[in-house]
């Protein structure tokens, strides 16, 4: 997805609130401020917005001196995702359709993106944890489920800390041998990386790997040639999170995203209300016939 | 008041919707964005919000060629003002408090402000107008009354066409021959000129002068000798809306504000919530001796 005008003075206020969020030194602040403006005013828009994201924290990263500014809050949002797994995985264990109920924790658990608000408090998270068993959710779990079934080899790409233990919920529910799960290569807002995925208890569970890349996405050119290996040869890929949809909604598939929509411009993109419980396969997936094991039918929530 | 750096993302988008409201070309868009991002880049948050808006609102008339972008809505809040004050103006006429129903009608049309959102339509100003009349509204009316009397001259302001309507309701239970009107050198977003106070019935019945700045505020730097005369030698300054509160907030008085909070920065600076109706008289006022004729406690709605 190419970054739209409105992402703009989005991506402004979001790095101010950002670099707030990391220290109180208000010369800091006006650097990162006056940055990114100048960023902004020479970026090549046909870039997804992850890379102009991928710049800021970079630079809000050298500027502070701080090689990962949102540890102490990954950990917290770790801590908090675990001890909900403590209780949704019964539930997920005892359903009637547990593939269903994984599915719209998984979704759920996107609410814990730092990048588009840089504090979420616990009770929000609850809420909006709790909140996503009930609303309505259109996707076309068993098109999913057939898909997951018929793949050999199953590349899932993280978004968040705390959203990662949600997603060993789903991943619970899916053959684990086929199961590759990949993290950000370094420190970015609150993506997962390696140490994200072992408080979530995925190391060992499944293979994990890393994307070799610093970006809140995943942008393939700047990934490592080990990590595009693997995304060419899996089967089935499932995408989490906003980053990803706005970095691979043009690649091929076969793709699933499973995100929550958290702002107007990738709503419309995905011709759904804000705050929609998303699960949709690649649009650029309907036309590649890679072993087409499964109808390709187009799914998602809220359409 | 200064910049803060919260003005500056919503500088931007504030800049997008105006350039939107006024041209389709998104080849205009992207030059404006791009513009306002390499302005901002580099401005001196020492300067009050309006010197910003006034360069960028210069630069869409110098790219779209357009001499006045907001002409024909300017026209269409006029109108839809004179329809309202035919209703209203009698209202005032037979209120056992008239001069507080006119000071709320005068703060209420502060509302019709395309520089916030650059579209308004007709039904949001009316509940608004109504809504007006029933919110509290904790300003020092007999305070303002007093100063009125006492003063021999009284300059009074004006914001936006349409409101100005609105402000004739209020100047006609002033001592119209104490009053100048005073409106902008020439058009900037729909800021009133002499064109709206002629379609508001205002010259004629006062004495009508331009302050020769395209600022969307009062920047005495950039005003004309003529007008720095008038407002020097004033007893009494009358100032409407948002961008006369950022440009004169610390200028002395004895100055009065009538304005809605739009936005959460000037409702911090003003420590109300935003959406307030603010009868305010200037903080540098009360430190000022010039002849001072009545009490100068501070006053202000939703205080």
């Amino acid at each position: 997805m190419k970054t739209y005008f409105d992402c703009i003075p989005c991506f402004v206020r979001q790095s101010l609130d950002a670099i707030r969020s990391i220290t109180a030194d208000e010369e800091v602040h006006e650097n990162i401020l006056r940055e990114v403006l100048k960023m902004a005013s020479e970026m090549d828009l046909r870039q997804s917005p992850p890379a102009m994201a991928q710049r800021i924290h970079r630079r809000i990263r050298e500027l502070t001196g701080i090689r990962d500014p949102y540890l102490a809050r990954k950990n917290q949002l770790n801590r908090t995702a675990l001890d909900l797994y403590e209780v949704f995985h019964e539930r997920v264990a005892r359903s009637d359709s547990p593939v269903e109920l994984a599915l719209r924790l998984a979704i759920a658990g996107n609410i814990m993106d730092l990048g588009v608000k840089s504090n979420i408090d616990e009770s929000h998270i609850k809420k909006s944890i709790l909140n996503c068993l009930n609303v309505p959710f259109d996707g076309q779990v068993e098109d999913f489920q057939r898909e997951v079934d018929a793949a050999e080899s199953i590349l899932y790409l993280t978004d968040n800390a705390g959203e990662i233990v949600f997603d060993r919920m789903l991943i619970e529910q899916m053959p684990l041998q086929k199961i590759t799960v990949a993290v950000k290569g370094g420190p970015v807002i609150n993506d997962a990386t390696r140490h994200d995925a072992e408080m979530a208890g995925l190391v060992g569970l499944v293979e994990v790997i890393d994307n070799g890349s610093d970006a809140p996405g995943t942008i393939l050119d700047d990934c490592s040639p080990d990590f595009l290996d693997r995304f060419t040869r899996a089967d089935l890929i499932i995408a989490k999170g906003q980053g990803n949809y706005e970095t691979l909604s043009e690649s091929p598939g076969p793709l699933y995203f499973l995100l929550q929509t958290k702002c107007p411009v990738i709503a419309r993109d995905l011709k759904c209300p804000v705050g929609t419980m998303v699960l949709k396969r690649s649009r650029a997936s309907q036309s590649v016939n890679k072993e087409p094991k499964t109808a390709t039918s187009q799914t998602g929530a809220g359409e």
